[in-house]
């Protein structure tokens, strides 16, 4: 688990040290997750909705207003679709007169639940001897447990098939390197990092798919997630490699027709041209670092959730299977 | 100039400490040259067949066994075809009874011209207000002077029109945040370094031209160059961007007719997992790290050269046009 709740305060691991570091911090303030979210001690959407259902609760708890505490916590990220979602559903059981600790723990609970069964749908796609490619880190860190594109390989592995993944590494902030990286090798599956760049060097020597997660998808199937995704679908589509995005329903936008609309974060330039604290770039020059990038849904051979593998076109039919 | 000849002595920039130091490091003996170019002192396509051509001038001066000496220059690095191209040349000058150092020396005055001669050509594709890309370091650094995809650059802005250049940093190394936005500015054109993996989300946005560089070009236009070249190439053709390579016609190996021969030379695991002397890397995950990718001609709008700027089927035209 990377939170969950100890009485009435929130835990986390702070991901922002991991892997040198494992330190786990506490918040009993909904502005002390807020923050969390904001500097990316939590990241990973699902994740970030789990952070916003426990930031919620201690709004409760504490008799804050609840109004209040949901705009804080939406204004943090722009792209992660969780973190509205999960206000939103809190706000909802709140105002039914949920017990607060309860709520969110209900929540968080279902978003491990569907993980788990990402990975039970996803497993089917990845065959022994299979070559894996991912991005990011859409593992057990960024989702609570399990994973999204990390799940169907774990549920994979754990059922005896051998395959080995691909890594990219993801700068500027290196999730793929220093979370999946770690991850996979904690969990014993063969991997290699590579540098974002040879994606398509890779693809072309032979991958048998790619899997990455997601911050927000529209009606029509276009998502938004890490930079470099966009990259790596149109690289797949080119050399035929199936591409699939791995999300639970709670990461779909209905109100979003397509992805148009969806907000790009862009970050500091510091998390480009600053790597551990130190400077890497020659002073005086200037970089641009969006956060996300927006792959048409065109580039998708299906979105993995919890009720099933879906086609693009097939999104509308679950819009009543959240929660 | 990244390189000449003072005397008998070879002086050269340690690109490998740019730009945070600039220091220049003197060679005598053909061995120290072929160790510069080993361990990247010097880089670049060109800059490494200049290299080359004072390698072969010293081992002469030497009275050392020229054959000898070529092939330990050759053996340094796999791709570059320039490498080749200079010490087959040299080796024919010397056995001409040409001057050692006057040999070289003209090799490398005819790098130069022919980079002016590449800005020149190239400068007529850059429109005023335009959004430009590039990728790795194709600049003086690479070149001796001038640069083969800065080239074109330097000579637009230097005639008065006023564009915009997306670096991307190009990992490992970073040589496009290291040395290509150190060029730029210097230069005083307006850039910002981008991550590898941006670089589609930005084609999308808008962006007029990409122009590379290159290590070795086939007859049929197939290229190796710096990793993460091949996944500019298809996303500029999926997004409709011209994509240019500048090069100079010793970057031709016509003995190669299409690129599926070209030698990729992986380097160590180090150059990803580590950098600047610090493990960023958890523990215990390897990395795989080609340094280079092959870009079938197909995504090539056209070859930046000193002759003009040729079409992929055109190349065979210009064999007679190299020295």
């Amino acid at each position: 688990m990377s939170l969950w709740m100890e009485g009435e305060t929130v835990k986390m691991i702070d991901q922002r040290l991991l892997p040198e570091h494992f330190m786990i911090v506490d918040f009993t303030q909904v502005e002390e997750v807020a923050k969390a979210i904001r500097n990316m001690t939590v990241r990973g959407a699902p994740a970030i909705g789990a952070a916003a259902a426990y930031g919620m609760a201690l709004a409760a708890i504490d008799g804050s207003d609840l109004g209040e505490a949901g705009r804080l916590l939406k204004a943090q990220r722009p792209t992660a679709f969780d973190l509205f979602f999960a206000v939103d559903h809190m706000l909802e059981e709140l105002a039914r007169g949920e017990d607060p600790v309860k709520a969110a723990n209900d929540y968080v609970g279902s978003i491990v639940e569907k993980c788990r069964m990402i990975g039970e749908h996803g497993a089917q796609l990845i065959h022994d001897g299979a070559k894996v490619m991912t991005h990011c880190n859409a593992g057990a860190l960024a989702t609570v447990d399990y994973g999204t594109a990390l799940a169907p390989l774990r549920m994979a592995w754990r059922s005896g098939k051998r395959f080995f993944v691909y890594v990219s590494e993801t700068r500027p902030r290196l999730q793929g390197m220093k979370l999946t990286a770690y991850e996979l090798w904690n969990e014993g599956i063969p991997s290699s990092i590579i540098v974002d760049g040879a994606s398509g060097h890779f693809m072309r020597l032979g991958v048998d798919l790619v899997i990455v997660g997601a911050d927000r998808i529209a009606t029509n199937g276009d998502f938004a997630n890490k930079i470099g995704t966009f990259e790596k679908a149109v690289l797949a589509k080119e050399l035929g490699v199936p591409f699939y995005v791995a999300a639970p329903v709670s990461t779909f936008d209905f109100k979003m027709e397509n992805g148009k609309d969806i907000t790009i974060e862009d970050r500091g330039e510091e998390e480009v041209t600053v790597l551990e604290g130190k400077r890497i770039a020659p002073e005086g020059v200037t970089a641009l670092n969006p956060s996300f990038d927006m792959t048409p849904a065109k580039y998708v051979t299906g979105f993995i959730t919890e009720v099933g593998i879906l086609k693009p076109r097939e999104i509308h039919k679950v819009k009543e299977a959240r929660i």
